[in-house]
């Protein structure tokens, strides 16, 4: 503990000199760690191969070793991922508001960096260097902590992409890599150093570290989302649009887990859609009439992320229903509306607390390349900072400066002067 | 608990509808609180009278007092506080983001309510109706605990706001008042219904309450303000601002409590700045040197609010020295520097980790009614969420709304169809 604490100790104050870089600092160190990862390729497919033979060792999934396997072609997308990194408008230095309280008293709110941010994430290599890319183009000093499978990769990049930044102009410090599982426990504990903690991965995972610190967390712990099929859905829409937000990919937290189905389509629209679902290979749990009618199992937990090709049908009276049902059993992520009539369309878009609310459209796209954000962070479920998916500017806060010229309080307490708080437009 | 739990899970059906409110019922909401305010005026100045008469009793402090009593004057503020918040343009609704995904799939982001908001502020009637009028305003349901000295009044005044409010359209349950105080500790983990707590109060009262809920936290807990004076400050306007940063009012947490003076002053500026606060009344701490040449009191612990004609004085080497020291032993609350040089005021500005920097002008302009932003709802040292004075802003999220036209991801994956992610001016 208290050798973290030391580290961390070190890493606030680099924080305080990656809020003074340039834009021009921050993108050296960008394109640095683009060519030094190229160079040092070698040594990093080497250490890659030693943890996925120890993978193989273990038996692990074919899915989880493909996510663990760093080759030219991941190398070559991190590298074009830093590159379009560079081509990003800086989010530090954003002037946001500007008003001059009185004659020469002026007022800005400007973006800064967070701090130092916690980032714990799944045993994917690249993800490290998407989230050190992030941190150097949004000024924050940053805590990596990645899955074990991945250690020896990740101990080569971290050692790598430091060095890299440091050459650049970047602080000592900027950059820590944690080994231990252990040393989560204690990183969570750091709230008086750590000013955002990022976490990646399961469910339960990221639940146990929102209930054990006290830094603000940035993310989500399940994704339970719906599609309401409206009375006044058009039919080939609603299928087409179900078929992809259930079926396109299935282990993300984007996926559709729950379909929501107006009762005036349940002669109509409901015995296709079952038939479409199952045919794609999809297996329908119900609610009591759904089930009985198809011969189905019943749902017993509508707060449920399958995360796999399955899924719960329930019928609503109407959108209201459908609006009450997300709000109770859904996570706040994503949910979608399929109805040709605007204002209910309108009102669900109202009325369902989630961060992205969908019309027409396939619960999939939420995701913060498919938004245009060029760089995802994660995806948010709180309200409070970032909501719903979060590109760089979930990395930045930002702090009012107020220049004058011997300028007190006094003449405005005792009503001698009084404030013109003129707004200027940005 | 389960009592508070029952009517925590009506508030947050309530938020759903607050969110759904046009500008104009939330504006008659609040004509009609400022009106049922001025005739329940009697009713309200009876309430008041027992408890001040208590509060006498118990031999409450003469300022604490003061802050109890709800006159005519008092009633009066409130009323044109809301009138003014009528006038406010609608902090919910704003569109910030607008891109075309690609034909006719068009992302917005557009401002919502947080949901329910729970705040415990101190004795002072006038609170409730200013966080009262501000949730209507951004259209979220409220919890209000207020200081045991003013419980008849806030009953008296909770009740006649939430039926003005309901009469003119909001949602049965969206104001609550909580009476005992055991009800903070109930509240603060009801984190499944509650989105928000804002504590005001005591710097050990906003700690405890940071340091025992998962629900995020808006506030701060001590304001330890900094003044430094550099080497190329013009010493008229260093005498002129420090004095009214420590002396102008004492009690609150944008006043300095901590001077930083550049060693190049110590013969010149340092002598006349000690005595001109000691002619003004002002305790002076001093670190070892100043302490011995003045003979004045050490100071023993540099991170520590007066809140009193008290203040600490320190030698710093220069600016970097002073930006250490407000980094390590401040609160990231508000900070100044005195200088005519416009490279080291730069400096100070980026690398001071506090929600306000100010630059020869008095740390007591930090605060949001200063800042113009019409109302406060708290200052915040954190840097998630809102930061420095809040305003309006910091009562409302954000969601992304998505509307397409059948629009699937998977021609997106397999490279048949590319975004387009045309961005537009808002």
């Amino acid at each position: 503990m208290s050798e973290l604490h030391d580290i961390a100790k070190v890493a606030r104050e680099a924080s305080y000199i990656m809020a003074s870089l340039g834009s021009d600092i921050k993108n050296k160190a960008l394109a640095n760690v683009a060519s030094a990862l190229l160079s040092a390729k070698d040594e990093i497919f080497s250490a890659n191969r030693i943890d996925l033979e120890e993978a193989e060792k273990a038996g692990l999934d074919t899915p989880l070793i493909k996510r663990l396997k760093f080759n030219d072609d991941k190398i070559n997308d991190v590298v074009s991922g830093i590159e379009s990194l560079i081509g990003l408008e800086d989010p530090v230095g954003k002037v946001t508001l500007k008003t001059s309280l009185d004659d020469g008293l002026e007022l800005t709110r400007v973006t800064c960096p967070i701090g130092v941010i916690g980032v714990i994430f799944e045993s994917r290599p690249d993800a490290l260097v998407q989230i050190a890319s992030l941190c150097i183009k949004s000024g924050n000093a940053v805590f990596l902590k990645g899955g074990s499978e991945a250690i020896n990769t990740n101990k080569v990049l971290a050692s790598v992409i430091s060095k890299a930044g440091i050459e650049a102009g970047l602080p000592e410090g900027w950059l820590n890599l944690l080994t231990l599982r252990s040393e989560i426990a204690d990183m969570l504990k750091l709230d008086e150093y750590i000013d955002l903690i990022i976490p990646r991965g399961s469910n339960s995972f990221v639940q146990y570290i929102m209930q054990n610190t006290n830094i603000a967390v940035l993310g989500h712990a399940d994704g339970v989302c719906h599609t309401y099929i409206d009375a006044e859905a058009n039919p080939a829409t609603a299928l087409k649009v179900a078929l992809d937000a259930k079926t396109q990919y299935v282990s993300v937290c984007n996926a559709t887990e729950t379909f929501l189905i107006n009762e005036s389509l349940k002669d109509t629209f409901l015995p296709e859609f079952i038939d479409t679902l199952k045919n794609a290979g999809v297996e329908v749990f119900g609610d009591s009439y759904v089930s009985s009618r198809f011969g189905l199992t019943e749902v017993t937990e509508w707060h449920h992320e399958y995360l796999a090709m399955k899924c719960s049908v329930k019928i609503v009276k109407d959108v209201e229903e459908a609006i009450s049902h997300i709000n109770h059993y859904g996570s706040g992520h994503t949910d979608a509306i399929i109805t040709e009539n605007k204002q209910t369309a309108e009102r669900f878009m109202t009325m369902v607390d989630s961060g992205s609310v969908l019309v027409n459209c396939s619960t999939r796209f939420a995701d913060g390349f498919r938004y245009g954000f060029g760089a995802e962070v994660g995806i948010a479920t709180s309200k409070i900072h970032a909501r719903g998916p979060v590109g760089l500017e979930g990395l930045v806060s930002y702090k009012y400066r107020l220049i004058g010229n011997g300028d007190i309080v006094r003449p405005y307490c005792d009503g001698t002067k009084n404030f013109k708080h003129i707004h200027h437009e940005i």
